[in-house]
Parts: C-alpha cells; sequence; structure tokens
C-alpha cells in the first residue's frame, strides 16, 4: 500500500492460480503484505476462460472477510488471446492493481496503464497500481526506458525463472546466473523511485534456501518477495523487516553520531566501524521501516 | 550450424593458430562443432601474411578431408594492416563465416558483414555467417547497440582475457571480475536471437577448472565455449549438452505436468518443486538439445 | 598524478575532514598518492562553513611542508546550500582538483568543469583535474553519459557506502550487492581512458577484510582505493603495487614469449597456460606499473 513516503510496502507478494478457489478462499486468514489472483503461469491453459469468469466472485468474498493486503490479479501477457478479457475481467472487479507479466518494454507498461486510467474514470473507491513483471532478456535490456512509461506503475519484480529459461541458462543455488539482471531491476527500479519485488523460490520445502535467497535480495535493496506458497510468506516478511538487533543498533549508531555532532566531529567510530551519513541514512531506514511495519498494516 | 529453430549450434570452437598447419590437419579428426583458423593473435606478427597465403591450401585440405562442423577464419580487427587481406584470403576460401575479434561496436559488425555480402553476392556455396568476439570495455559498453548492426551476425563470443587486459584488471579462479561483461553479453546476444560462446580457460592442464568454467556459463546461458586445445573440446561438448539425467527428469516432469493439467491443475510439485511454465520450458528445452545434439551432426 | 601515458596513478586516496586541522597536518608525514580535505559528509553540517574558511590556510600549510601526492578538496553536492562557496574556497586554494560527490548525471560533471575553466583562466600553477565520485543509483544509471561530459574529468570514484543506502540494500562481507555498479563504474571509467578508484572499508580495524576488498577491486579493474584511515594506505599502496613474484612472472613470461616469436609460434605455453596477447599484454602493464611506481613519486 502506499505509504507516507509514496512508496510501496510489500514484503511478501502471495501467489495463487486463479482457478483454485479454495485457496484463493484462504488469502484473509494469510499475512501477506499482498495478493495475487494469477490468470496466468499457474492456471492451465485449459481453466483460465472458466478462472476469469469466476474472478467478480471470489473478489467480492475476499472483500467481504475483509482481506489485509493488497490485492492484484495477474493478466495473461499482451501477446496471449486471454489479455483483453482478462483485463476486463481484473478492472470489472473490486481489485488494487494489475500485476502485468513478461514486461518487455515501455508499451507493455502503457497498455496497461492506459486500461488503469480508463476504470479510473469509470469511477474507483481507491487509486489503482501496476506492478511489471521483469521476466525476458528483452525486459532486462529495456528496463531503464519502461520504468517511466505511465505514472500507475509502482512497483518492478524480477522473475528469475523465466530469465534463466528465456536466456537459456540454467538456475544454481548460488545464483550468480541472474545477478547482473537482478541487479538491473533493482536499480531501475530505485532509480524511478518505485518498489522492488525479488524473485520465488520454488524449492518450497527448503526453507533455509529461501532464506538465503531473501537475504541476498535485501541486500540488493528489494523491499520484498514473490511467494508461491503460505509458509514462504512468514519467511519473507521476516528477511524483509528489521530485526530486533538492527532496530537496538540503529537506535544506539543515531545517539552516537548526535553526540559526536555536538562535539564537532562528523565522522566518528562505532564498534570498530566509521559512522558517516551512508551508514547513518541506513540506520534511520531502519527505524523507519520498523514503525511503518507496525502503523501500516490495515 | 544453423538449425531448425535458425539459432547456431556450438557447443565448442577449437582454435588453431594459422601457421601451425601440422594443428590445422587434425581438425577432421577432432569432434569440435566449430573450428576456427586463426590469423589474429594466435598466429606471430611476422608469421601472419605467410600464413594467409597458405589459408585457401589449407582449407581445401580440410574439406577433402570432409571436415565435420562449421570451418571459420578469425581475421585481424579493422585497425590491423593485415585486416583487408585477411578477409579477402578468408573469403576466397570455402569457409563458412568470420570470427572478427575486438568488436567495438556497430561499425565492426557492419564492415564484416559487408564483406560477406559482397563474397555472397560473388557466389558461395552456402551462407556465409558472422560472429563477433567482445574482449574489450568499449565492446561490452556498446553490445546491446552492436547485435542488429548486420543479419550474418549469427553469434557473439566473449573473450574474458582479453576484456581484463583492457580494463586493466586481474583473472580469478572464481571470475566475479568478469560477471558483469559475461552476463551482458550473453544477454545482449539472446535478447537479439543470437548464439553466445563464453571465454576461453588458459589453464589448459586443469580439466576441473575447464568444467566449473564451463558450467557457470552454461547458467548463464552461453550456448558453448571456445576451446584452447583439442581436450578442452570433449569437456566443452559435455558440459553444453543436457546430461542423461537432465533428460531423463524432463521427460517425467512433462508427464506429470501434462497429467495434473489433465485435471485442471496448472501448478503443481514435482520432486520437492512448483512446477510452473519457466521450469516446463527448461525442461522442453533439454529434450530438443538432447536431439539435435544427435540430429544435427553432419 | 598525470603519468607519461595521461592516466591518473592513484593507488590510495586518503580522506580527512576539513575541521580536524590536527589529522590534515598529518598529511606530509603519510604516504597516500592522493589526498582529500572532506569539507562533505565527514564534517558535521554546523561546522562545514568554519572549516571552508580554515582551508586556504591549511592547504598552505601542505604545501609549505612539502606535501607528496596530490590534493583535492571534496566539496558539497550540488544540491547543497554549500556547493557554490566550496568550489569558490577550494579553487581560491593551491589545490590539484575537486572530488565531486553524488554524481548523477552529465550536468554534476559539466558544472564542475566550468568551475575549473575558470580559475584555469584566473592562472593556475597546475592543470586543475576533477574527480567524480559515483554513489547513487541515478550515478550508475547514467555514468556512461557522464563520462565524457567535462575534459577535466580524469578519475570516477565508487561510493559503495552510499550506493547500498540510496538503493535500500543492505552490505555483506562477500559484496555481491555492489558487484553490478562496482562493474559498471570501473567499465565506464576505462571505456572514457579515465582511471577508476573503488569504494571504502568502513571496518577500519579489519585488515583483512580491506585486503579482500581490495584484491576483488584490483581484479576487476580498480587502480586504487580510497581511505578513511592512514592505516588503510599502506594497504592500498600494497594492493594496487605489483607484487615482486608477479615482477619477475611478468619478466620470465615477456622472455619466453620473445623467445617463441623467434621461432615463429605465436601462441605458447608457459607454466601451464597458454600465452597470448592478453596475458602478454597484463605482463608488459605489470612492468610498467613497477617502474611508475619508483618514477611517479614527487
Amino acid at each position: 500500500m502506499p505509504t507516507g513516503s509514496n512508496r510501496l510496502l510489500i514484503r511478501s507478494l502471495l501467489f495463487a492460480p486463479a482457478n483454485r478457489v479454495e485457496l484463493l478462499k484462504k488469502f484473509p486468514r494469510q499475512d501477506a503484505d499482498a495478493f495475487v489472483i494469477d490468470l496466468e503461469d499457474g492456471t492451465p491453459e485449459s481453466e483460465r476462460a472458466a478462472a476469469r469468469q469466476q474472478l467478480s466472485q471470489t473478489v467480492q468474498y475476499l472483500r467481504r472477510e475483509r482481506l489485509r493486503g493488497l490485492l492484484f490479479v495477474r493478466t495473461n501477457a499482451s501477446t496471449s488471446p486471454h489479455a483483453d478479457a482478462d483485463i476486463e475481467a481484473a478492472l470489472g472487479a473490486d481489485i488494487d492493481g494489475l500485476l502485468i507479466p513478461k514486461v518487455g518494454g515501455a508499451s507493455d507498461v502503457e497498455r496497461g496503464g492506459a486500461a488503469l486510467t480508463a476504470a479510473e474514470q469509470r469511477g474507483r473507491q481507491r487509486p489503482l497500481i501496476l506492478i511489471g513483471l521483469i521476466e525476458t532478456v528483452q525486459g532486462v535490456m529495456n528496463v531503464q526506458s519502461l520504468t517511466t512509461a505511465d505514472p500507475h506503475l509502482a512497483a518492478l519484480a524480477f522473475g528469475g525463472e523465466d530469465y534463466i529459461s528465456d536466456i537459456g541458462g540454467r538456475r544454481t543455488a548460488e545464483g550468480l546466473e541472474v545477478l547482473y539482471a537482478r541487479s538491473q531491476v533493482v536499480a531501475a527500479a530505485k532509480a524511478a523511485g518505485l518498489a522492488a519485488i525479488d524473485q520465488v523460490v520454488v524449492d518450497i520445502r527448503d526453507d533455509e534456501r529461501f532464506r538465503q535467497d531473501a537475504a541476498l535480495g535485501r541486500s540488493l535493496g528489494y523491499d520484498g518477495k514473490m511467494c508461491l506458497l503460505p509458509r514462504q510468506v512468514a519467511l519473507a516478511n521476516d528477511a524483509f523487516s528489521p530485526t530486533p538487533d538492527e532496530i537496538d543498533r540503529s537506535r544506539r549508531l543515531i545517539a552516537a553520531y548526535e553526540a559526536a555532532g555536538a562535539q564537532g566531529r562528523g565522522v566518528i567510530e562505532f564498534e570498530g566501524r566509521m559512522i558517516d551519513p551512508p551508514l547513518l541514512g541506513r540506520a534511520r531506514a531502519v527505524l523507519e521501516a520498523a514503525s511503518r511495519g507496525i502503523l501500516d498494516r490495515r
């Protein structure tokens, strides 16, 4: 959801297939910051038309059950015969926005943005948001230019699995094969003031793998992570929230810095490290995130 | 060689210096997917003119001996006094194309392409192919724009040794110093529909080093590797072919996915991982590569 | 300082806050290749105006004491109210140039260059030099275009701490979170013929950490490193100078190559590695750096 600083706060973005109503109905019990009803890859081709027709009813159910967190629909890519019908159905329901897959360039973002503008002109309770999923080589190469294509775009997500399929590579545990693309997507997002949501972890039984991957994503600057199952949501929320130690250390670092400033010293040592504005800025961001973590939950 | 899907299949690209005729004559006994007669760095400056004059005769010998795999000539860079004479000699022989070194921008590709066009207009048995070797900082910075400079360009190769010399760095076993450039070259190649051929390994006695480097290259999306010696060819062919385990696992994954689709479930679990289209796409690519590996050899 | 090959040779760039005169006065006893009087982040906001007024006197002291190495001033960024007064004060003193922080695009370089041009037209003993510090996401995204914005620009420095704060990431010991940005900055610098100076290490008591980080920076192509304390200067000078082993090995490699060339063989094996021009070029660069290390010190 847009925060005071006008940035989306999504630590966890939980997907479920649009044709699995029994899974979708569990959303209100789950602690994700945002949810995605997936009309695309999660739903078999033969089920997509039927799933689309159920969409409005499912969204009504979720709103009645007071879903916390933002609600998105992943529509099919613009090259699919489903694309137009998906967008129409999604924007006919009371959702917060669209997640557009396989974004390859500015025109994909413009097309999505135009649909949101049209829906807003027909009247909406809340502003609509676009998340662009960058998961092809084309998308990565064009990522810098597409971030400014439409003002509805509020976040980029990076799809490492699709990216590696598209480039013809192989996934490894270490993940060096996507470091370039993953770094480029988060840099383009942040340069444009957008949020950045990191890749899924398909090893759904391996919590340690998820934690390690989330830690790397966070170090790169990502704000949250796409989740395939409810069990990954808690791990993502944890990885993308400040730890008690970080909060404590940030408070002490700021206090030490302010004390030094009062004595006319700008750079001081704190527990063996030099404190300068970058470190200080991170400490302040930790305290801000910690307070938002409580305030921003509906 | 161009495949049904119009992509070059080069797992191994074996170099030998143009002045070492005894090495060139062994090409027909070797199992590389493609071969390079090297008029540039492999041949001492003082020998290059003489080596160029032998070229036509050597190519005739290799064709008589029924060389399997594509045959390229590496000419000297456009800044060299040898460049024009090299290209004329190479295109006067029955080769499959040119490997152009030190490609720094679109103009280098255009110049090579124009030479191939002229040769084709004079009449050729087969279409001519260009491979661009990206091995300078300029080339890496301009790589995206040069991929579309001429339709003969069918592959980019990444020269890590020259790149590190040009940037003034140092080679390490881990290879993080070239990860950015190596990632950018393969991404630019694939975005333009070109094949991508990975860097050499100069530790010619260290097979384990070659295997590790090839595995990383493959995970990044490279299709094959440049080889300095025949012993590296088998390692490269092995690294860039699907393993029996991968083929077996891919067959079972596709079967499980199709069975689930028949039951209306798009995303299913297979051996602890979520199957979705990216994973499925990789499984299908494995089976396609496995069949091409047999069919495409001459 | 500009060398025969017109490239700045800065292995170590030592910072001290402009308000800490007792630290600045120690510069002449230290062995750094270049020094920075820091009017920006190292000096508390409330002390900056006073520190600026002391600047001229401090520079006079350092010149009297025959400071070896280049002398720079880090001014405040163009968005700061201090910016103009800082530049005027700095260029009123006998310094070698400016280090501009938070460079985000070509206009920041142009503004700095224009100030140097104006100062040179008023008459200077020596030419003035600009170092651009790339430490924001904007700067990294625009780095290629800003390198050619003004001919005074002689080096780019990469600020990893600020970059990670700006992108909202976290620092790790391994440093993968900045590999993309750090690689892009050095590539842009070298493509434009500029020197490249690597990030600080804030763990000021951990020499091993500094050595490892310097080794990675050197492998990436950086020429030197920013230093926060005198104890880091010796480590940086060591890391960015050729080792006795490298010098010895380079001499032997060149001798072997020349002997082989005399026998008409271009590529030869030397201690289990193939020698070709890239390896040879690195060997020659080692010997050149070794001789410059002695000759270029004032």
